[in-house]
């Protein structure tokens, strides 16, 4: 297997001022072009540093050695000083081949040198920079270099279920993949990202593998995909609505606008999106929303009639198909009553047929709450669009 | 000056799949501390390859080392088996000092070894235990272990100037900085934060050269700076809104509810935010929110009158004292007009007594242009309440 290094270069690295982005993607490109990273080092704007790592690196006996940062034009920058005085020193002129890499977005061209069996690559540290070198010269020119096993990997995207509960669903299945099929969980805000991953020698063969396992755990979690790969679920409900021709409205009072602005983040969104109403306090929801006072007063705002008033509400205001609505007690501090503690949240769904509500507890931060409500709007729907019933 | 190194330990952070968040918790913890973090290194769990990092750590003289990962119960956790192999063989058993690290957390407890000079500390990579172990027993220790420097360090918040503008103000003030003060820019959504930070033997000291600097840069900067620190601009507007009584609505078109979600996530903003309404397309801007149909025609929805009326409507409809609102080209797609390119968007204040717009010129990335019309909207609020006018 093809080995790899990063070395990233920058003070400000160190101080943890900014997060290491840069070596998180060009990990996972290397990874998914077969090589296996296996050291990543950050270290400071230093030529004894640099010429330290990169040595450190050639001991290690890996193909490839991609450096990020220190190639600007200011007084710290000093990677390139570094490159010069590690490669002339140690070597002779004849095994040393220096090429500048093109930069089309900044100043800082990148440096490849290839000595002996083993490829060196300097990128500048800025990200938009770096990531088009990257892409457009250097993964293409170490993919003709080199004999790579091919990667495959598919992503299954789920919401509506803790990675837990989905694991336990997943276990028989998990004990039959292949050895040389890895299965990772990724969780994050409401949803789990499913991935599987494999390395075989033809790119049909791996393909095969991976979607015949694909097949087998589809029936098991089936209500809880929403999609693959790097699909979004505003996407995804987006299209659901553009292609069934409806339109959407959402009254908010928790989640306070951030299901709608995800709605809106999707371009074209304008097709199927009408809008929505912040209700952040009781007098909107009577008096803008058209919730009735008797219903505020009866069950209270934090309850299974108000959510489905709202989303009726909305949903008439804005002459739309369907209207969607939280309401909820999003924290941090106290619980306003036994039934309802911090996190506790009701969604509405109504559309021209149907008007309902769903409970969830969630948890007792209020940005988290926030964004989840967000999610588990978008995601009662997506239900609702597919045909799934609880 | 006392040196330390990280090294994180994991597979899944070479592959790519998760940001090395723990490297940047700790560098930045143990800067603060005083200490200079000369370099980050990240390797797989294998023992081979964790003895190497220690050894690395040891030959460069470093007073501290602190690992995290591969302290679980499974098989591939084997960072106390590397720190068993790598601490007893050199050494013999005198100069080792070996002692557990309670883990409230979790299950899995840390390492502290004390060997010669250089103490090495083994901690879990779940965030939330190397972070509690680390504040409360790691920190602690080290504090009482070394003699080390005062860290002090101030960030000033700015908002509405671009990074170059900043930096070209600036430019006579930070020639007459002291070498001991290192000044940083970081930008981020709109905003631009500058950090001071010095290292002297006395906190006073320290406190008062940085407080001297930044009393001599606010009269360059003052209509910019929103805050200090981790000020957020949604909790200035929302101190701001309370202390002067006031109360708000917003009526969005291009932000689709980003702003409105902005504000709601502060604790306690029921006590001055009503609501919004976003109106994403024009029906909704005329029927819903109440913009005249002449204006809409005559002018378009993107442009000065729409964003003045779509501020008055919605501060009435709502009976708040201030109104805010926006209506713009999110993009990414082609350009209505001449006048109305990608990114263009009007941002509009109402109060009882004025009501203007203000256009600005974003990016042609539609999710960067949601965010900024955000937090510019809430900056024209900001400029407003603090008697800031352009």
């Amino acid at each position: 297997m093809m080995l790899a290094e990063i070395i990233t270069i920058g003070n400000e690295l160190l101080y943890g001022r900014i997060a290491n982005q840069n070596a998180q993607y060009i990990s996972t490109q290397l990874t998914q072009a077969g090589f296996r990273v296996i050291q990543i080092t950050t270290i400071p704007d230093e030529i004894g540093e640099i010429i330290e790592a990169l040595s450190g690196a050639k001991k290690r006996g890996v193909e490839v050695v991609i450096t990020t940062g220190g190639l600007g034009p200011t007084s710290d920058d000093l990677t390139r000083a570094a490159f010069l005085k590690y490669f002339n020193y140690p070597s002779t002129a004849s095994n040393l081949a220096w090429s500048a890499i093109e930069n089309h977005l900044g100043t800082a061209p990148g440096i490849c040198c290839k000595q002996d069996n083993q490829v060196t690559i300097a990128l500048p540290g800025v990200p938009a920079e770096m990531q088009s070198m990257l892409q457009q010269r250097v993964l293409p020119y170490l993919k003709s270099q080199f004999n790579l096993p091919t990667f495959y990997q598919k992503t299954i995207c789920t919401i509506g279920i803790v990675e837990e509960e989905l694991a336990r669903i997943l276990t028989p299945w998990e004990k039959q993949l292949p050895s040389h099929i890895q299965l990772a969980y990724l969780p994050n805000l409401g949803t789990v990202n499913l991935t599987l991953t494999t390395r075989l020698t033809t790119a049909e063969e791996a393909k095969k593998e991976i979607e015949l396992q694909v097949q087998k755990v589809l029936p098991l979690i089936k209500d809880y995909v929403y999609g693959y790969e790097d699909d979004k679920l505003e996407e995804v409900v987006g299209n659901l609505l553009q292609s069934q021709h409806k339109s959407l409205a959402i009254a908010e009072s928790c989640s306070g606008g951030y299901a709608s602005q995800l709605i809106v983040q999707v371009p074209g969104c304008s097709a199927y999106y009408y809008g929505g109403i912040v209700a952040y306090n009781n007098r909107i929801k009577q008096e803008v929303l058209g919730v009735s006072e008797r219903t505020l007063l009866q069950y209270g705002a934090v309850s299974q009639q108000t959510a489905m008033e709202m989303a009726q509400q909305v949903r008439i205001k804005f002459k739309a198909s369907i209207g969607l609505s939280s309401t909820g007690i999003a924290g941090p501090g106290k619980a306003v009553n036994e039934i309802n503690p911090v996190g506790a949240v009701w969604i509405g769904y109504a559309d021209e047929d149907r008007c309902y509500a769903k409970k969830l507890q969630l948890t007792t931060n209020r940005l988290s709450n926030i964004r989840l409500t967000g999610y588990n709007l978008l995601d009662l729907l997506r239900r609702r669009l597919q045909g799934i019933y609880d």
